[in-house]
Formats: C-alpha cells, structure tokens, sequence
C-alpha cells in the first residue's frame, strides 16, 4: 500500500458514517419501514448537499402485499462537464437482521470503535461501502483533477431480500414513462460503479469478474389441526418437523450436490482463464478453515474449493423451525414447519428456470400426511459474467494499481447482488465492482465490523477512478 | 351411563379447581420453579384438610445441574381404618409449555368455562384428573360406605420431562434411609391408582393395560465458529440446518419404520387377545383422520393403526430450529442447530439399550463438518404391561360397568407416565390406571380442555373404586 491512502477518516465523514448506520434499516422487516425511509431522507438530503437532485420513489400500488410499505429507492442525479462521461452508482441502504441478537458484543445498530474497528450491523454490508465511496467522491468533486463526470446514483432499501421494488420500477411501465424518474434513458450510463463486495486476501484490491445470482424462497408444511401428544398419536399422526428434515434432505445428494433434477442442466464451465485468475486469488483450504472455524467441506465436495465458490449453484438452507424450542422437553408432534432457503445461480441458469426445478423437486418429494406451500419467492436475478479484457477493466486495474502496488486481482464473487445485472441492461453501462470487504468484517453475522483503513481504501478508490473515467 | 353420576362437580370443587389451575406449573422451565413450589404448598394444605401427613421432597443436592430448582415431590399419608387395604395414588402438578401462545383463544393460565368445559393449561393433564380423583375421594372420606383404606399420595412436578427428581427419590439412597420420608417401605401399598390416561370413544371406561415408555433427549450441531454469508461462503461452509434435516431424515427408512441400528431387536410382539382386545376399542382410520385433521400416516405406514400406536416404538422429532425464521430472507449458512427428540418405547424394550443404539446411530450419521452433542437424556423410562386377567382389573371392570352400563374396555395407551413402571416396583402394588381423557381435550397442544362432564365421571370413579378395594 503506498503513502498516498490516508490511514483514518475524517472525523465529520466518520459522524455523518455514524448517523447513516444508526438507522434500523432491516429492509425485510415491516416494522422497519419507519427506519428505512427515514435513512433513505438522510441519504437525500446528504446528495443534495453534492448538488444532486434527488427523488424517493416507489413501485405503483397494485394492491398486492409486496407493493405496500416497502423501502424507497433513491435516486440522484448530478450533471458534469459536457463531454465528460456518465458514472451511475449503486448501493444499498438495507442490512441483514441482527439476529441472533445475544450473539452481539456491542448493540447491533450502535456504531462502536474498538482498535480501528467500527462495529454495527451494515458498517461493511453495504453503508459502510456505500459512504466510504461517497466521502471519496465528495472529496474528487471539491478538487476535481480532470472533467467531472455526470453522475447518476441508485440506491435500494431491499437488496438483502431480492431488490423488489427497484426491480419493478426498472421492468414495468414506469421504466417506458419520460415523465417518470425512472425513465429508462435518465439511467444510461457509461460505467456502472459498485462498492459492495470484497477485496482478495490482505486487502490486495480485486475486481469482480462474476456475481452468483440469488433466489430466495420458504417453504411451508402443514400436517395435523394442532400440536399432538407425542405419545398419544405416535405412529398415528405425520410429524411436521420430520416431514421438513425429510424434504429439506432431499434437496442434496450424499456428495453434497444438488439432487433437484433439471436445476444443473445450464449450469455452464468457467473459462480456463477464468479458473486459473479465480485460483489466483483464492484462499487456501486450511485459511478458509481458520477463517470459518470448521472444516470447509460445504457444496459440492468432489469439486475444489475455488470451483464451488465462484462457478457451481447452491442450495442453502437459511433456517428451519418446527415445534419446541424451549429448555426441558415438550412430547409433541409438530403440525407446522417452516424452512427459509435460497439458491445461488451461476452463469447460463435462469432463475424461472430454476426455480421452477425445485417446486417440482419439493411437490414430487412432499411426504406423505403434508400439505406444502412454496412462498415468498424473491430474487429471481440471474449470475453476472464480465469479459476480463474490458477497457473498464484496464482503466480500473491501473487505478488499483496506484492503490496498491501489488495491483488487482480478478474475482468471481460467490456472493450476489441481484439488481446489477438489470441495472447494467437498462442503463448500457458497464459493470465495475470493486469493494474492499473481507471475510473477517462479518457480513450477516452477528458483530458485523468495517475497519477505518477499510473505509479510507473504498473512499481513495472513489476519489480516484472518478478522476481516471 | 346412569343417573347416578352427577353432571356438574359442586361450585366448591369447582373454585379450588380453578385455584390449582392458576399456577403456572411448567415443571421444565426453571423460570417456573417458584409457581411449582406454590403449587405443591397448594396440594399440602388441601391434602391436610382430609386428614393427611404431608411433606414436601427433593433429592439431596449433588451439585449437578439436574438436583438444582427442581419442583418437589409432594408425599403425603392417611392412615385408614385398620385392615383395610392401602390405596397409593399417583399424579403430577407439572403441566406442558404452554407455547405457542398465540394459538391459545384465551389466556393458556387463566381457567375459562365455554360450553361446559374448562380451557387451560393442565385443564385435564393432569391437574383435572388428579383434581377429579381428589374431590370424589374427598367425598367418599365424608361418607365411606365400607373399611376406609389406608391412603398414600405422591404427586410429582416433572412428569413432563422425564420424572427426574421422583426417579432419583426412589432409586437412590434415601429410598433405603428409614429415616427418610421416601423410605420404600412407607410406599409399601396394595392397590396403585393413577387418573392421566383417557376413556375410550364416547366416555366408554377403559382400563390401561399397557403404556409405551419414553426417553427425551436434545441433539445439538454446531458448524463454523458464526452464521456465514450464503454467498461468500455458499459450496464451503456446512450448513448446519441442511446437517440437522439429513441428520434427522436419517432416523425413519421411507415407510416410517425406525431406521436406527439395533433399535427393533427388542421388540415383543403383543399376545393375540391383547391385539384384538386393542382392536375392539380403537377409533377407526376415518375417525382419526377427522380428529387430527389430515391423514394418520404417521408410523410404520404398513402396518394396521392399532397396532403402531399401541405396540410399536416410536422415534418423533418434537422440534427443530437453525437459523432464520423472521420475515422475509437472510441469507446465512446456519452454524449451529438443535432438535428436540423423544422415542416412544414398547415392552421388552430396554430404555438404556435403546438410547445407545440411537447414540450410535446419531454419531455414524453426523454429517461432514459438525460436531455432534447429545444432551439432556431424560425419562429413560421403560414400558407397562399388565396382565388382563388380574383381581384388581376384575374388580374395577366391576366398578365401572356400575358407572357405565357399557362396561370398560381395556387400552394400549401410546403415550407413557414414565414413572409408574417404578412406582410399582417400589410399591409393590398392583397398577390401575382408569382416566377419563378423550382426544379432543388437545391436551399437550393450545386450547387444553376438560369437560364438568369428565371432571364428574373422575370424581364418580374415585369415590367407587375407594369403597369397592
């Protein structure tokens, strides 16, 4: 890392951090709405200040449950210098869950500094890299170093369950009406800028390469009226918690693929090149057990570890609750299960398609006794793939460089953020996801943390390729 | 059924019923200990006012987790005329958690009459049909109508999960200890009355020829050192909640048989007279089917109903949870799980043997990446099985065709009193257990009931079981 990239944040860009995080913006929560549209102000009023004009905007009612009270979207313009190119910037002001909420050292929306280390849920994920990239492009606009690029900004309240509501407004009609600020062609970029992933090992700058896209979907079974006695209706009553263990078993096969029929038929082979630059970059086996504290035997096991990350689907299963819980015993049979799960997709699968795979695969194995319902299916967005020898990529490399002398390396992020790839179609602007996230901020975890020098490396690479553009 | 039986116990029966109702007696859940000891001070007043010696036990303190806030074991003592028979009748105060709470009409501890029945926690299990048995013997005390037998009581608070502290009582040394209120012989009775199991269809009486037995117990996963980010870590960390489902999925072959190693090998197979005896008094698929409202497929799914709730183990799964369950999605890879588990144990079958054989199992199946923890083994209780042709069946079929011109049937209860088996032996008296439950009393679920109806009929039994011994 050379001279240049200061070590600390400003202490005025560290309390506007501060505020941004305090906002409970669980996007999945209703009963964080209040929350959310209140951080989605703050992010206004804060663009405002740039000399952006800025709308909060929501998908049209329909009436439907997903379009009532659901986090705005802010979206923000601030013209450049003519002739100088369009940069759109994405982020997203949600955040996972805190729970489990006893799990936290310090209160999960309460920004603490602990040895260079800020810890509150979404200091990294994604208001952490959002606002290190904002303070970089506030400080590139008060001594711009070349033309000042018209700038575009998105920013969603719903990325952590499947990017709703700014997927509807870029789909349906709104997108085709000039007098709506979505209008299609008020996005069209050049470059689409994202500081939402992470970067390679000792925080060496990465680019990414590829997203996994993401579905996410619950299923429910109900058995019996109620609860039963255990000993009462054994052997006569099905068992909801055991009906789940059943299906949820089946979704895997004993080498720890997949075993849905159908969902691996698209899956397409990475490049040799693309393979060898994942490689490159990719932890060990024993510093991912280190990291992970347990042996890294997830997915597919016959498969190297990089291969299973980064180019093949999964099918996790985010939780499953059925009947007692508590301390003690308590002899029933549950008559209702609930399973949270969600697959990553890789390039060439379709998300219908997909999905469509498993509804099959849960009805065909429903066991006997149960009704089953599959709700609640979001997401739906489809893996990234980028062309690695991009003129993007080169500009972007060389900025990297000047970060850090080691320079970029490429990666295939197992991770998703389901909006890009939608984002990057409406407005024709190529993808550059470059983030400074690592494995030890603990994203979605309890005691989620960004480090300073985390913070101060997304704002000197927004300060930056703002100049280089 | 005759005139004989009142329909309504008497407002006073009825107003301390309520009173005992009242106390939250969850004999599981530490939080509830101090509703347990007032619970038991409750039982001691009321069992001095007819007339008995009463105290209050707890094993000795070993430091262990197990002996520490347990509920007591209430003993008490009414010495009857001499030469009369000694009658030991047994219950517990401890009632099933009463979650989940918002399936409950009315408060779950706040006893409510609608249509003639009382809804509560414990309403019928056992704190009503303990109660009933107490105020028809109360009533048989004002006026005996024959030698009045020597009473002895022992009410326990944690027949729910597994009857640690009664078990310890007699088993351990102050069981040998002449000095101590448990001291085996002061059990020494002819006659071993319990009133917690249930009538046949209709209220027909039934005698309870055999219980299954039960062991309870916890199993735990636990994976990376955190929930994981599906996506970073998805195809490398093991999930825990995909672990459990395979895990538990493990324990039934596909026609619901057990599938554990060695579990079986024990099993007798019931006498002819005893299966078609069963036959006689069991509902119907259909009517079951209407019962528990979906289709009773629980079981071994090839063999006859009767048969699988009466004479054959069970293993159910009483509850699992991983991860998520909130609203909407969070997209961890779950790093710890637990499940909640009890078997079902039939004649023959020892409770330690089929413990360890599950034990093994559970450990040759754990899958990749988790370590396993089995906790919590409680009950350990093995089955009852009585003879038919005994002088205390004869006896009381006698009594119960004078309550019910229909006469009892005899019954293979699937549900266990774990500690009855060991009561007997330390006794040495002859179990008979005649209660007055029906299905649809939901007990063990939300909305517990018991009908006056019931209440009475437990009553009647009491008072003519005492006079005819």
């Amino acid at each position: 890392m050379n001279g240049e990239t200061p070590e600390r944040p400003s202490s005025s860009d560290l309390s506007e951090y501060f505020e941004l995080l305090k906002f409970e913006t669980v996007g999945a929560d209703p009963m964080r709405l209040r929350d959310c549209v209140q951080c989605a102000t703050w992010l206004k009023k804060w663009l405002e200040r740039i000399g952006a004009d800025v709308r909060l905007v929501l998908p049209p009612r329909t009436g439907d449950f997903a379009s009532v009270g659901c986090p705005p979207v802010v979206f923000a313009e601030r013209k450049g210098d003519p002739g100088a190119p369009t940069v759109l910037i994405y982020g997203h002001y949600d955040v996972q869950p805190a729970d489990p909420l006893d799990a936290w050292k310090t209160p999960p929306f309460e920004p603490t500094e602990k040895d260079g280390r800020i810890y509150c849920r979404g200091s990294q994920d994604d208001k952490g890299q959002l606002f290190s990239f904002l303070c970089g492009l506030r400080r590139f606009l008060n001594a711009p170093k070349g033309p000042v690029p018209t700038l575009k900004f998105v920013y969603e309240g719903q990325e952590e369950s499947g990017s709703g509501a700014l997927t509807r407004l870029l789909t349906e009609r709104a997108a085709e009406d000039p007098e709506s600020p979505v209008f299609r062609s008020r996005l069209a970029a050049d470059v689409l800028c994202v500081c939402d992933t992470g970067a390679a090992a000792d925080l060496r700058p990465a680019i990414v390469a590829g997203l996994r896209g993401v579905t996410h979907f619950t299923v429910r079974l109900e058995g019996a009226n109620r609860d039963l006695h255990s000993g009462a209706f054994g052997g006569v009553a099905p068992n909801a918690a055991q009906a789940i263990s059943e299906l949820l078993a089946s979704l895997h096969n004993p080498d720890g693929s997949v075993a849905v029929r159908g969902f691996m038929d698209d899956v397409s082979e990475p490049l040799p090149e693309e393979l060898a630059a994942a490689e490159a970059s990719a932890p060990s086996d024993a510093a991912t057990e280190v990291e992970i504290g347990c042996p890294p035997v997830g997915g597919e096991r016959t498969l190297p570890l990089v291969l299973r990350n980064s180019f093949r689907p999964t099918m996790e299963v985010n939780g499953v609750h059925s009947g007692y819980g508590g301390p003690g015993s308590k002899t029933v049979i549950p008559c209702a299960a609930l399973a949270k799960l969600s697959m990553r997709l890789v390039p060439n699968q379709n998300p219908k398609t997909a999905m469509a795979a498993v509804e099959r695969h849960l009805k065909s194995h429903c066991p006997p006794g149960m009704k089953l319902f599959v709700e609640d299916i979001t997401g739906e967005a489809p893996a990234l793939k980028l062309p690695l020898s991009s003129p993007v990529f080169r500009l972007a490399s060389a900025v990297l460089e000047e970060l850090d002398p080691r320079g970029a390396v490429f990666q295939w992020d197992g991770a998703s953020i389901p909006v890009v790839s939608l984002l990057a179609r409406v407005s024709g602007a190529a993808p550059l996801l470059v983030g400074f996230g690592q494995p030890s901020d603990c994203i979605h975890s309890p005691n989620e943390s960004f480090s300073l020098r985390q913070f101060a490396l997304g704002s000197a690479w927004a300060e930056k390729i703002l100049g280089a553009l």
